[in-house]
């Protein structure tokens, strides 16, 4: 018997990417893998049915999940979608426990082995699974472009018959995956670019791309690739250093998102009171409330002469690359536990035990199950 | 007596430049002229009035327009602004003539020396007056932009952890300032670029901004530097080769605009449906009702899988560095009148004789007076 693989329609509002792409359902498909979806369940990636050729396309949700073994998704399903699983059946998606816990104890009692994208661990042997990284990277392309659409002026020089317009200054604050794509392509646009993180090994990799890295002596490295939560004193200290790079910046990007928790305000409003008229933030921390005192989520207010843009899902807006590399990301965790066309999850493999959300019935990491416990 | 200058404060819908800048205020001051804005006059361009510091304001177009010599704007003026002015005052902007009958008759009966910036002549020594180029330069880096954006696929290659995305393709059909910018812009961002027009001698422009000419084996080339005319087959050989091009293309950047006429269609609905999925059109040349036979003036369009955005004043999304080229230009116009604080009009000018629309209750290019006259 093939294993059943179905593909949940995305229902989130603007989340227009899909988990599944040709090309991957191709790879799938040799893998003994037998893929359902919904008719027009890509259409938002500009994906028809007659772009896949392994896919069977159905045309309820019944029909969908009844036989699935896996199922796979971009977002977290809904409350109905994992009614209709069957029990023991595999889900991968983003969960997002710490905002979904009646979901996650929903899957729980549901008996659904369930593995959380956000939960793949950040080691080498991860990389090709980390959706997160592959989104960010995407995003922080577009929040450069949403900065230059947003601005009155243009990046880069220009010589005209009346004179040399000057390059615009563009800022970008936490150099993760998303903000070292901001940089990129910001400078590709023709920007001068300046790149700022409190993880100081950042520096290098601003450098190499041609940005100038703004060096405030505080180090904020803490445990997992992530920014550690920083004092007051640092804080302080970081403030006052930035506050002269953000006022002569035209663009603004911010990227310091925390997983699971509130992001960090690195604009203050008093902040955005002092830069150049016309200056644009694009916050790609919107997700956790923004990192600018003044984002609205998933809105673009003015303030005074200064545009503030916090978009949602920015992955979503390059829906056809962004669920392409999701598939694939999907496909290579999917081929840890997929051999030889049977399922064989290996609870040894470091990748499955931390990605795991909820198994035979339990909540599997602790914390999670402790947090859960005790709101209960 | 110093010059009174008086600045018009945009009215129409979507426009927010402006025709003064603080830098270009200060120069005109210099020249011997007294100038006067509304107050807030250049707010949509990020301008408040503590930005300027040469400039008078006032609350009212009565007292700005009462003693004005000189009027400037960017788009034509209101009949109630005209019937402000003092009979004998020059007035500077675009008029449109061709859509704008009754406004340049108005402009005629109330003896307004007026000048149309869409009439300075394309010669060099006009170059610094040449508005029409200087707003595409504008227009073309940001149709670039604009179909990224709309793009829901990235436009450079990217490297990933899950592989490579190959580059965009961009085809940008007519090469003059809007088309070439386009393509420097397109190019910056990482796609592959090609360019098409039916001038040859455009070929070498766009190879020297990285891209690949369309090159459609046929010679248009006739006597005395005209085009010939083609025979079928060869008409059918361009379209065949041109068709093949915007349908291997990510984003179709059109920008054959001819003033005063309806934009020729250089995209036929046939050419859309077999496009590939989520292919996107920027159609600059939409004033003139577009380029593409799908193309509705200021709007997005979805047709099936490919998007047709065919926005309209595309330089007003620029508007800091839009108002600043073009109170620049304004400012090279002026300095052939303004002389040692007087107005001295030279007719033997060949930049001011070709500009002037009405003079002295006069239409004074004789085609529009015919045109006029035959309406009436």
């Amino acid at each position: 018997m093939p294993i059943q693989v179905a593909v949940l329609q995305e229902s989130r509002p603007q989340e227009k990417r899909v988990a599944m792409v040709p090309a991957v359902a191709d790879k799938l498909s040799k893998l003994g893998c037998n893929i359902s979806m919904l008719s027009g369940a890509g259409l938002a990636s500009k994906l028809p049915d007659s772009a896949y050729s392994n896919v069977n396309f159905v045309t309820s949700a019944e029909q969908l999940l009844a036989d699935a073994d896996i199922v796979l998704a971009v977002q977290p399903p809904t409350t109905s979608q994992i009614a209709l699983l069957k029990p023991g059946a595999i889900l991968i998606s983003f969960v997002y426990q710490h905002k979904e816990a009646d979901l996650t104890r929903l899957l729980c009692d549901k008996n659904i082995t369930s593995f959380a994208m956000e939960q793949v661990p950040r080691i080498s042997r991860a990389q090709a699974m980390d959706a997160l990284s592959s989104q960010a990277a995407l995003a922080g392309y577009y929040a450069a472009l949403l900065g230059a659409t947003q601005l009155a002026r243009i990046l880069p020089m220009m010589t005209t018959a009346v004179g040399s317009i000057r390059p615009a200054r563009c800022l970008v604050m936490g150099l993760g995956v998303a903000g070292l794509q901001a940089l990129a392509t910001a400078r590709r646009l023709g920007a001068i670019t300046e790149g700022y993180d409190v993880r100081p090994e950042t520096k290098e990799q601003a450098e190499s791309l041609g940005a100038k890295f703004v060096d405030t002596g505080v180090d904020a490295r803490g445990e997992g690739g992530y920014a550690r939560e920083l004092t007051q004193d640092e804080k302080d200290k970081i403030a006052s250093v930035v506050t002269q790079h953000i006022q002569q910046a035209d663009i603004v990007i911010t990227t310091a998102a925390i997983p699971g928790r509130p992001s960090p305000k690195l604009i203050s409003k008093a902040q955005v009171e002092g830069m150049k008229l016309g200056a644009v933030i694009i916050d790609l921390a919107a997700e956790g409330g923004g990192n600018c005192e003044y984002s609205v989520p998933g809105e673009t207010i003015q303030q005074g002469q200064i545009s503030i843009v916090a978009p949602l899902n920015v992955p979503s807006m390059l829906a056809e690359h962004a669920s392409e590399l999701y598939a694939k990301n999907l496909l290579n965790l999917l081929q840890l536990f997929v051999i030889d066309g049977e399922i064989k999850l290996d609870w040894q493999d470091e990748v499955l035990a931390k990605t795991v959300l909820t198994h035979q019935g339990e909540i599997k990491p602790a914390a999670v199950k402790a947090a859960l416990t005790q709101q209960q």
